[in-house]
């Protein structure tokens, strides 16, 4: 792993995703082992709307990182990959060129019915690939549910895509999201675009306006670009450049990793006492006896969180 | 309580909404004992972005169904509003008619720092209220965070206003709200408005159109309102009560009431483990230590939280 061996590194990373109680075990050494070597790589979180290109920005904004020299490994969260079959980045074929270069690594999101599952194992993916010499990790997010929300929690950049489209650039975007974009990417600025795109980005760049600076004082600004043409694919990095140096010169990029992993370990842990509160034998026989007094209307949830809890 | 009376029923809130232990008991015991005097009301959750007119709709709402006898009681959910020292609905004078209605009862949100916290205070006044003999509960959410899933969680029809705005509908609503949306409301149509208003709504309804049906077959419609004129108000009502009977028959009002109150005892039982554990005494001590441990790198989330649970 630490030589960079990509089967390697897809086999360590089998391992944590692993759901098998002996794999457990060595799934948590391999972490606390990789974790001296980790923390090395800007970590960037991408989203938006489907049908604004994330594939095809990924596949080209990947090929311009590895072509200047950098370690690219591409991750995703979705948890709804499980259920859809389906996933992201489940076909590498929608980035043919990455997924042959050898300075590239691609994993789909690990299946999961939890978010938090998911979360979990996508956290503990990031360290191998960081262990394995990979210096820039991209962590895409199906934007389904909460699933924006948890790779923001493990980014050090969050990026936004979004679509010059017809006079509704914001048309679908949550509002928390906008709030939540580092650097915003104006995507398909290629063709009939390119007037509109303009207009869009005084849009985007109004919208953000509407937000107070981050706590490092930083504002996220709006670039254009083409995955098709390579336009504007390095400015999106020389944004994301800037970005990263504003927040280490004001000790946010610390603070924010800090933070994460604190969170990180809360959630963890949290998971894992309400599992062992729910396999306690005789919790099971009181909930589905409480589940149905509630039912009929013959108890609160308050007063049965009472009774089962000291009765 | 039982005889309807307002400063009985704002008393009743008062107890539940109270954080002092020894007013824990007595509220326990209040909510049992309203419980077999509640679930007959309609249950309304309200949302919408900022300067949609959420007041002035719910004045006007609220008005229009005392008018046809009904009791209405009007709750709210911000978790914000003890950060902000503001908070929805504190101000009565902006539901001025509605204050003084002896047909109605106004209570702001429940000041709280955690959502959760906020949330199970409002589901417990909803039953307060229908036990005083309100047959009409309008919940209304700030749109801030999670609320509107919360409001979403503890009503029976989810009614979104969205503005009849210039060219831009659906800016700044969040995808998963619409999806949310049993009734779509179409606020602000008088003046100018009137004739955009049927653009928007063919967009609405197009965009509500992107969605599958809920699980009763039910779509959501969108109608035209003013608070100002009064047009469409009985509309928003008439549309509100065909997707109840709707519900009804399809036996979906009573499935999501029942997965609403175990939701409920489940987040209750699951904030109190937790609380539980976080309350003993080792607990803090290890947490302090081990927080400090993973911040330096020394140890992978995973591993700290093996360690507390079998040290």
């Amino acid at each position: 792993l630490r030589g960079g061996d990509r089967s390697a590194l897809a086999q360590a990373v089998t391992l944590i995703e692993s759901r098998k109680p002996e794999d457990e075990r060595s799934g948590r050494e391999l972490i606390d082992a990789a974790l001296a070597f980790s923390g090395a790589s800007v970590r960037i979180g991408i989203t938006g709307v489907p049908g604004v290109g994330k594939s095809t920005f990924i596949e080209a904004f990947g090929s311009m990182l590895t072509g200047l020299g950098r370690k690219v490994a591409v991750l995703a969260v979705d948890p709804s990959s499980s259920l859809s079959g389906g996933s992201v980045l489940g076909d590498k074929s929608r980035m043919g060129r990455l997924a042959v270069d050898p300075n590239a690594f691609i994993r789909p999101s690990p299946a999961g019915k939890s978010l938090g599952g998911v979360t979990r194992r996508t956290r503990e993916s990031i360290l191998l690939c960081e262990a394995a010499g990979f210096d820039t990790v991209l962590v895409e997010t199906v934007g389904v549910g909460q699933s924006e929300l948890a790779v923001h929690s493990m980014t050090d950049c969050f990026l936004l895509l979004m679509l010059a489209g017809a006079g509704d650039e914001l048309q679908g975007i949550k509002r928390g999201i906008v709030e939540m974009a580092d650097v915003v990417a104006i995507t398909k600025v290629d063709g009939e675009n390119v007037n509109r795109a303009k207009v869009a980005r005084q849009q985007v760049e109004n919208a953000l306006w509407l937000y107070p600076p981050s706590p490092s004082g930083w504002r996220a600004k709006a670039v254009l670009c083409s995955a098709l043409t390579g336009m504007g694919i390095e400015g999106v990095w020389s944004q994301v450049s800037e970005f990263l140096d504003h927040e280490r010169q004001s000790g946010e990029f610390d603070r924010r990793r800090t933070s994460q992993v604190n969170a990180w370990f809360r959630e963890a842990l949290e998971a894992r006492v309400l599992d062992r509160f729910y396999a306690e034998p005789h919790v099971q026989e009181r909930l589905a006896f409480l589940e149905e007094r509630i039912r009929i209307g013959a108890i609160s949830p308050r007063s049965a969180v009472e009774s089962l809890l000291t009765g």
